[in-house]
């Protein structure tokens, strides 16, 4: 419903579930903390000047937007939402959480594939200003964040 | 967890659920457009320059953010936010939808009881720039917001 993707769009996220590491996908697989039987969850490529290591959360099956996404997923993100939401509280010390879910271009998605955005945000980090700007955040900095939250899972027992 | 509300915290959400209407709730009766067991359903007070009339979720029992949130309740906000966007595509014809869900001060939450916010988003809507600076919507322009989505529920028989 409401879909943006061109026949034959190659979905980034599509492809670094199924171990696809490319150009086309930005994503590596050392950016994957997270795993279960429904969602996956990834540090975000782009970054936030001030909020680097900012979560993801996806389908593994494709769904472009929030529109078609069965409850079933849906319930999933919102629990492992919460869950992680913690997580970066407790990791990177952060003074607050802003989740964050765009559907279609006028609402600044860009991956046409249903991702929710969870941020770490600090006091007078100016996110609203910063977040129209991102940049690539070096793969090597993503796969720390990811370190640190799949050590979290697992003294969590998750 | 992660608390800011003051003990002796008059919460705004929570009068408005218990009926009440004054200076310090800002909210009107007349501003809730869905009711059920565990959530309840408004049209946000203040709005952002070219998003007008858009939705607040809000569980009716008092938790200040997603930390506290049992799934229970996060799950049924869930549901009714893909429901609710739907609604928004179809009422207000718009070009997209965001959601954003704040915690704590840092993140730019203000009332301190959980709440998911749903844009309407449009074109050229120059959201990221006019989010920043808010203003209050007339009562009766939230009235108008929220008949739409009483009509569109009746006639979806939800």
């Amino acid at each position: 419903m409401y879909n943006h993707a061109k026949t034959g769009y190659k979905c980034p996220i599509c492809l670094t579930i199924k171990g696809v590491e490319n150009d086309s996908t930005m994503i590596k697989q050392d950016d994957i903390f997270y795993r279960d039987d429904l969602i996956v969850g990834i540090i975000n490529s782009k970054y936030v000047k001030n909020n680097p290591g900012h979560i993801i959360l996806v389908p593994r099956e494709h769904y472009e937007n929030i529109y078609d996404l069965p409850d079933e997923i849906g319930v999933r993100i919102f629990k492992m939402s919460r869950i992680f939401s913690i997580a970066l509280k407790e990791i990177r010390k952060c003074d607050g959480i802003t989740i964050r879910q765009n559907n279609e271009p006028a609402s600044n998605q860009h991956a046409f594939h249903y991702h929710l955005h969870i941020f770490p945000r600090f006091e007078g980090d100016d996110f609203e200003k910063l977040s129209q700007n991102t940049n690539i955040l070096e793969p090597s900095e993503r796969k720390k964040y990811a370190e640190d939250l799949i050590n979290w899972i697992e003294n969590k027992s998750l």
